[in-house]
């Protein structure tokens, strides 16, 4: 009889975590760091995405590559650190030919420009199967000053970045689920799908003020809940406090159910953070100062797990399928 | 009319340099460099490989995780490097279950303390298509110490070492190409095929004697003809003079043509270097201090191209499916 597979977490847990150095934080964080130049830790991610699972197959290539920079720039961005260049290899179908990889490189060269970021190196190599791309990205911040996944406390107020559910909601735009929208509400909630927005700006800004965060891919409760792991707490969200963009908004209204889109589908890549509420009026100057909307959606607390309250105080239960009331 | 596809080195020149950052070497070494700690610089490296193109379906997946490892590690140990971690990325098909993964940690585990060399983190992504993996790899080297491709001048003798041809015979032996050999020569082969050794220990000896040099993942031809183009020089190599395992003496002595093996193939992963006449005796205590064998095959000369002499003094021509003489 078959063993039930291991899930992610403990296959890293028994297989890769006893390979892990003292600098990839036992894995539990979203990035590695190592010493870097004087008075430097350099911050190190990897991620791929994979043809047909992560990315359409005719999904234009310089938005390809763009978004797979900036998932990792998002992790950067999170810990509050600065992007240095990044290593690419590439497992490539004969279909993806050179206009394909011309595209491809243009998606490269305008975030070089808006990022400052560029190339190390990296590797090109033939598959039979789906387009295979792994990016390596990284980055810099002073030492001491990572914002890590384990320094929130009881108390603390959590917060997010931008705006949340456009991706998910985007995603089921593409796909055809979303009827009656206006275009440009339709395309707005794309280009969130598409090409998210690393806060670069302001996750550097929030060095010395926050205390912990992570970037949301998996979605709110999930990288909330990572954090809570890390730091041996608890949190509760306030669902009607989620910040949401016009577009989500009106979906919202007239299909209440979507509001998971913010809370439980991820692709969003804003940040999500915890900070004393004494720093407030930092929070706020950090987030004037990058340009970037910020609001306050719960607090941390004492004991683990993420709780989601409605508008009238009840618990949100949340699942893969929906959500009620318990 | 659709153009001709370019070549891996027209793609590279044309999309991706432009990409590079300045520690990229302009993408025509095999690594890149950033400043690291006081004193030392990071030297980085990143491969992918493809079930079906790289490696056998089938093949052990210790093997499989030690191969990929030792490929980039090899190009660390080409520059004078010691490794320091690696990111890991993969792309699993369902087929890759936890008794895989038990091994493919396994193989991690054996070369973490045989190379001491661990983890940074990375990412693990379903395919439908076939398993493909990406490491990352980061060493250190002091500052200006690192043993680039440029740096080779006429006089020069080119060295290698270990053995040459090994793995292109134990991948024909593999196949069952190559009949008429004893069980331990065949084992010595495919080992050789299977688990390259990185010549660690011997480039760390070599920096500040070596003027240049690279790991032979292509062919001694090809690898050395690297080293000559970013060094603006040419070379010619003594076909008689190669370095060659008892077992691959005996197949080479019935079946001259088999010499190729030793010039125009790949996967040995021993290291190609120029280092001045005058710094012979260096070289051979570098060699003995690392308990691995250095042969001078050739010598760098005004011009460019890689030239092969025979033990006549005759051209040999070399090309994918054989040599004759010009």
């Amino acid at each position: 009889m078959a063993a039930k597979p291991l899930g992610e977490f403990a296959r890293i847990a028994r297989f890769f975590a006893p390979l892990a150095l003292p600098g990839a934080l036992n894995l539990r964080d979203d990035v590695a760091l190592i010493a870097g130049r004087r008075g430097e830790h350099y911050v190190l991610k990897a991620d791929a995405i994979v043809e047909g699972v992560h990315f359409f197959a005719d999904d234009p290539p310089a938005d390809v590559a763009r978004k797979l920079l900036r998932v990792n720039l998002s992790d950067l961005a999170a810990k509050g650190a600065i992007p240095v260049g990044y290593l690419l290899t590439m497992a490539l179908p004969k279909s993806r030919n050179d206009r394909w990889l011309a595209s491809f490189s243009r998606g490269l060269a305008a975030d070089r420009r808006k990022y400052r970021v560029g190339l190390f190196g990296g590797d090109s190599v033939a598959t039979r199967g789906p387009t295979v791309l792994s990016l390596a990205a990284i980055g810099r911040v002073a030492q001491g000053r990572a914002i890590l996944r384990d320094g929130a406390r009881p108390g603390d107020v959590v917060y997010v970045s931008g705006t949340l559910g456009d991706a998910a909601l985007g995603l089921a735009a593409i796909k055809g689920r979303l009827p009656r929208m206006s275009r440009a509400a339709r395309r707005y909630l794309e280009r969130r799908y598409r090409l998210p927005e690393p806060r670069l700006g302001l996750g550097r800004r929030l060095t010395g003020i926050a205390r912990a965060a992570a970037d949301i891919s998996d979605g709110l409760v999930a990288d909330l809940g990572h954090v809570c792991t890390a730091s041996g707490v608890g949190a509760v969200i306030e669902a009607a406090r989620l910040p949401l963009s016009a577009a989500a908004r009106s979906i919202i209204a007239r299909s209440p159910g979507r509001i998971r889109a913010a809370l439980t589908h991820g692709d969003d890549y804003e940040i999500v953070f915890a900070a004393p509420s004494h720093a407030s009026g930092r929070v706020a100057a950090a987030a004037r100062a990058a340009g970037v909307r910020v609001t306050a959606v719960g607090r941390i607390v004492a004991g683990r797990g993420v709780r989601v309250l409605d508008a009238k105080g009840r618990r949100l239960r949340l699942s893969r399928v929906g959500y009620r009331h318990v």
